[in-house]
């Protein structure tokens, strides 16, 4: 056995105490496969006399997380604070800066920063790793990073928020409206203090950000994520969709084009048979889409104590071996400025629309599709349930610009009540 | 840019072919991934004037593997010339003894001299990797080495024949015996020289004994694979399999249990609504489960020249960036001789026999397996189609001693016409 690799650990919620009680029950375990014992030298937290269901005996406290990010007896510091900017950042720059490396799950700092963080490790030798950051205790950096690096990668798609699948599939299920799920999820503790990270789309909008920067070799651009939430997405447009074949879900898209890089999070229709369309409740999925592989699909717990310090010490055993990546899979350099695509790729939409009875008025929304160019490959009218009759449309392929030109020449028909939902439906 | 890494290359058939085409059309890709340059010094084949679709040019030709594999001008052997022995194995050991890296797809050699050739890599300071040997492009053997490392390993299953897979699926969606299925796949060219290798359950079973190797830290057991190929299988389980809710796959199991290690390839019964249950055609799925990280399911294609080079591609730059790892995740002086387990762990089972008319007949079916301490979940009598009426029962969990117990029973009661047809249930 070589010397013991010492980690020091700075946030102890739910996934530090996992780490902590991972490292101290397989300490034979880990010391075999990674060829040397993996040690804790000290930890960190806001509040020292928490009690966090594990033992921190023998570990150095300190109470400031820059502190033991350059203590002397740390090789690898371990960010579990979360948040984009702050002790975290402050933390991961400092670790960084003594030439520590660094393993952390912190999405939002990366996404913020990932750039200039995975810079500063590439200029100090050092490696900044980022496993438990996306999906969970899915290896899912791991595939992309290392096992598909031969191929060009074509899309990336994923289901990353388990609290807004887990919404979606009770409305689905249980017929709950959004504002009955959502609170069925508050109550449950499956939110974020702000809430809006989940539901807004912005916490699986990190994670994509930090997918498509390995797929292509480009700087992290969350600021170039289209961003959608789910609080729009009604029981009617899940039935109907069901109906229909699809379900809704909260679906990342990311792909390079001719026209720059498409980074999507919002609410999806995807074909009901297929992986992500079968992906029900809190489980996260990834669908990597490479020019020799095919389609890999990756599925598992996005979320929790044992999935993601599972993923964190992925990331450590790695280092303990010896292996010593870029942060994004190739020098952070090299990576490329993102131009981001304006026009998103054409794709079939899902619409629904109430219409108003009068003589005519389906042939007006039919003609408003006609003119913008888009055909029609499914229409469903259904009886009145109150003043306006539901139509449901798929088109087939169009571009949302088109779309958006049909919409606008529908609301002038007057035949439209209120405003149609329309929904991008990808192929998978 | 550092130095560039150079590879030989032994059998040019399909993969072959497919590596050195990713390899010619991808330089500037791949150098930026792994930070270095990726060559091809040498080729070896066995018949130097055969078309192959692509340009051999810039490369020496060697007509003997072993000379290829000890050249100067190679850092890595790429060994894609299949078979458990022979010269892939003459050339492996060549390899290694001249302290060269090895990557192969061989699942074969390695299911039969895993052990030896991993302790001589360790001897010479080499790797030897394999990723492309299970499940095709999945990148499985990389989430069970590096990224779950963290994790005590429960479970690993998988569907890792797409020809059988794609012949049960064939069954099913199209009503085919399982010898017009046969046929069917080996116009199409999916069956291997020798099919028992596919449909006996052998090359699934050379995948699963790898995969144990290092979920248990074991030293390769083929031999002790339990294994059982599909030819038994008939179109009548698969459709009454199917009226209760289940497929049936050619499931790889193991599991390290107190009795020791568990190893099946076997046709077993699969709820149709699991991931596995609804795998169709010739795609393959690995699910593992961990301790820490709960269930992680992979999908991808099996075979196939693309994804079989992308799995070749992820241990090659893995090599070129300078990771080093055991390969089976663990120094091979450390893996453990394995103790198999004689007995299966507990399971329901499936059964289906004709029952002959006669009054009390069903009773003394039913008294044979509670005799033997077995209950019964689910039971179905099916009107004669001649002169034995189905039967089929599904039991609650039970060892396959007392099942054995209860089968012999049955066939001393005269009431039961032919075999009983027994299947394992595995819950997934």
């Amino acid at each position: 056995m070589t010397e013991p690799l010492r980690l020091g650990i700075a946030g102890l919620g739910t996934v530090g105490a996992g780490v902590i009680k991972i490292i101290r029950q397989k300490a034979t375990l880990l010391a075999e496969r990674s060829g040397r014992p993996i040690v804790i030298s000290a930890v960190a937290a806001r509040n020292r006399d928490k009690d966090r269901g594990v033992s921190l005996a023998g570990y150095a406290w300190e109470d400031d997380a820059v502190a033991l990010a350059v203590r002397d007896d740390v090789d690898v510091f371990v960010e579990l604070m979360g948040g984009s900017d702050g002790p975290a950042k402050a933390a991961t720059e400092a670790a960084l800066a003594a030439g520590k490396d660094v393993v952390t799950a912190n999405k939002a700092m990366l996404a913020h920063h990932g750039q200039a963080l995975a810079q500063l490790a590439e200029d100090k030798g050092c490696v900044l790793r980022f496993e438990a950051a996306v999906a969970g205790g899915i290896p899912v950096i791991k595939a992309l990073t290392e096992g598909l690096a031969g191929n060009d990668i074509g899309r990336v798609m994923g289901v990353m928020n388990g609290t807004c699948n887990y919404i979606l599939t009770r409305m689905e299920s249980a017929g709950l409206t959004y504002d009955q799920a959502f609170d069925e999820a508050d109550k449950l503790g499956y939110l974020e203090a702000d809430p809006n990270l989940d539901v807004g789309g912005i916490d699986a909008g990190h994670k994509l950000s930090l997918l498509a920067a390995i797929a292509y070799g480009t700087q992290v651009a969350f600021d170039a994520v289209e961003l959608e939430g789910i609080g729009k997405v009604s029981i009617d447009d899940i039935r109907q969709a069901a109906d229909m074949g699809y379900k809704i879900k909260l679906l990342g898209v990311c792909r390079m084009t001719g026209r720059g890089l498409e980074q999507r999070m919002a609410p999806c229709l995807v074909p009901a048979t297929s992986p992500l369309g079968q992906l029900d409740g809190g489980t996260n999925m990834v669908v990597i889409e490479g020019d020799q592989v095919g389609q890999i699909v990756m599925r598992g717990a996005g979320a929790g104590e044992g999935p993601t310090a599972s993923a964190v010490m992925g990331d450590v055993l790695d280092i303990a071996r010896g292996t010593r990546l870029s942060t994004f899979g190739q020098p952070a350099s090299s990576l490329k400025p993102v131009t981001p695509s304006r026009v998103a790729s054409p794709a079939p939409y899902y619409l629904r629309m109430g219409l108003i009875d009068k003589p005519g008025a389906l042939a007006k929304v039919a003609t408003a599709l006609g003119d913008a160019g888009i055909s029609i490959n499914r229409m469903r009218q259904y009886d009145h349930t109150n003043d306006a009759a539901p139509v449901l449309i798929v088109t087939h392929k169009t571009t949302r610009a088109a779309l958006d030109v049909a919409l606008a020449a529908m609301a002038n028909t007057g035949v439209v009540s209120g405003e149609p939902v329309a929904l991008r439906i990808e192929s998978v």
